[in-house]
């Protein structure tokens, strides 16, 4: 089959490489119908995760089941399922507390030693603790399919940025980041029933798409300056302040604009020099923080059944098409900035 | 008056001071029976904080009401009283959240610009929002008064880690620190239903202490050899952990023994280079940083109906008795750690 697989900084190529199989009777095998290109693939891509030459890449996808081992009990040959982007067996402590991303025998897909789900095709380990079967009324529906592509990672991970923070009913909500998971952490601010809600970010038709999710208000400046915008706007800070970035620059501006008892919800995949808190304003102000990788496993079925109910459509994060040959233009139009996210139908 | 006053390093003096007096009608003088060397006091003794000489000392103490300004409403002369280690208007948004701390109108005591409660006297302001009034049943009884002093700071604290470490009944919980604040934070942890309580100390006489509390399990070692006993005893990790201390290398323990999906719960005042966290850990395992000054005042209430009913003791941790008099060798006692904790009965 077919597979995107990285060589090197700005170099993702779709190479021939062998068909996955069956290896264990917990995998299946699922044909990839679609999949995207995240925006933390660009850290590898940009040079700056250690990766090396030959791994796999694609981390969000969904496809149709091709084959399954002979312990698979609740997916079967020919259905549509969607995978988080992690993989995880579905019964050990983790997974029961719904905190499937700490499984014991769990992994991300791509990498040295996984399948990634840019490719046709994918083994899937642990399909019963891992695959969610779509609902057959809608598994033929592609305007639908495509809002639930986004719950793979970002709408997923916006959500849990949502959740970590404490969004609730009549909140006011701070989103810092205007790529597609903070525009779906708008999205899920929205959901879940905040009042305000801010977003944080510099691109015109990003925060058009915001202002669609429901943002209530927009702050284009930066640093200091964005802190004190924000503190002004909101007579002393949100109670809720979703961090959707990643970057030392996002943290300090989340930290700085949260009201006193407040928390920060962090999602972004912590890069470089993003260790230092402000801890002593922490402390004074007794503000949370909260976060992390996603257990988007344990979101999936709820923010499912609202996309198919017509309640939640992140699709418009999805502003690219490709097919898999386009996978490295679709890497570069990432890179550059002219699209939020590229879907790829192999 | 007489008073405990700072002059710098090592070096606090108890003083002839102005006696205190009404300034606002909200105001109310407290004359002091019962009053504590907090370890927090050890941070200006040690020259560690930026304190000036002239300062007053002393955020822990009880008293009896001597007068009230025309506006006080809640307490009257000759009522028996205690204050949380902050002043609270009792009325703002942060107070009705049952943050007091972060009260818009509150303040610490002692410093440049309030009454210390290391004195003959005080003036309180807020005396609504702020000093809670001893049942009178238990008002003369000296014992239940020693046990009841301790929530003016220490064991609200302890209790603010446990919660925002997020103890419930059944769970495994670990304690950075054996001070006063960590071993009240072992009595908080079992008042709160924790099954197993972890304590990390070197000093006997304290973890003797932490026994008595309810400690189950003890970790003297420290640093890496800490992380790496208390993950193999715990099998991967504790889900809640209070961390008492306020160093660097306690916030790095507590950090590296929580469980994934677990809190830290933290209290220890942040000092010197207690800014880094590793934030990618915290990420991958989806671990909660939760908690900061205490807000006492919030807590009082249900402390102080265990303490009256006989549930709750944390006398204990007062192994020294001196009076006003004797502050000055309380504090080398503390800080030459021949004591955990000084009582001053003026």
């Amino acid at each position: 089959m077919r597979a995107t697989v990285y060589h090197g900084k700005g170099d993702v190529r779709v190479e021939n490489v062998p068909d996955p199989k069956i290896q264990q009777p917990t995998d299946a095998i699922v044909r990839i119908t679609h999949a995207c290109i995240c925006g933390s693939d660009l850290w590898f891509y940009r040079g700056l995760d250690d990766w090396q030459p030959g791994w796999r890449t694609g981390h969000e996808w969904m496809g149709i089941v091709e084959a399954v081992g002979s312990e698979v009990r609740t997916v079967k040959k020919g259905d549509r399922v969607l995978a988080p982007f992690a993989f995880s067996d579905g019964t050990c402590e983790f997974c029961a507390k719904g905190l499937q991303t700490s499984c014991v025998h769990g992994g991300f897909w791509g990498g040295k030693a996984n399948d990634g789900g840019q490719a046709e095709a994918v083994r899937a380990p642990f399909a019963d603790g891992t695959l969610v079967v779509i609902p057959p009324s809608v598994e033929n529906d592609d305007t639908i399919l495509t809002a639930i592509l986004p719950l793979t990672d970002v709408m997923s991970t916006g959500h849990h940025a949502a959740v970590s923070a404490g969004v609730q009913p009549g909140k006011t909500v701070a989103v810092v980041g205007d790529g597609a998971v903070g525009l779906c952490g708008v999205l899920a601010a929205r959901r879940l029933g905040a009042e305000r809600i801010i977003i944080l970010g510099r691109h015109d038709k990003r925060l058009e798409l915001a202002r669609l999710f429901g943002a209530t208000d927009f702050v284009s400046s930066r640093g200091e300056q964005a802190v004190a915008e924000v503190m002004e706007m909101t007579k002393g800070g949100a109670e809720a302040v979703l961090e959707c970035v990643g970057a030392q620059s996002a943290m300090d501006t989340a930290l700085g604009i949260v009201r006193p008892g407040g928390a920060v919800g962090y999602v972004g995949v912590p890069h470089g020099s993003s260790e230092a808190v402000d801890l002593s304003h922490m402390f004074t102000s007794n503000i949370t923080l909260r976060g992390g990788v996603a257990p988007a496993r344990a979101y999936i079925p709820e923010l499912l059944a609202d996309v198919v109910a017509g309640k939640l459509d992140p699709s418009p994060v999805l502003d690219l098409t490709i097919d898999l040959n386009g996978v490295p233009s679709g890497y570069a139009a990432m890179d550059e900035r002219k699209a939020i996210k590229a879907m790829v139908k192999p």
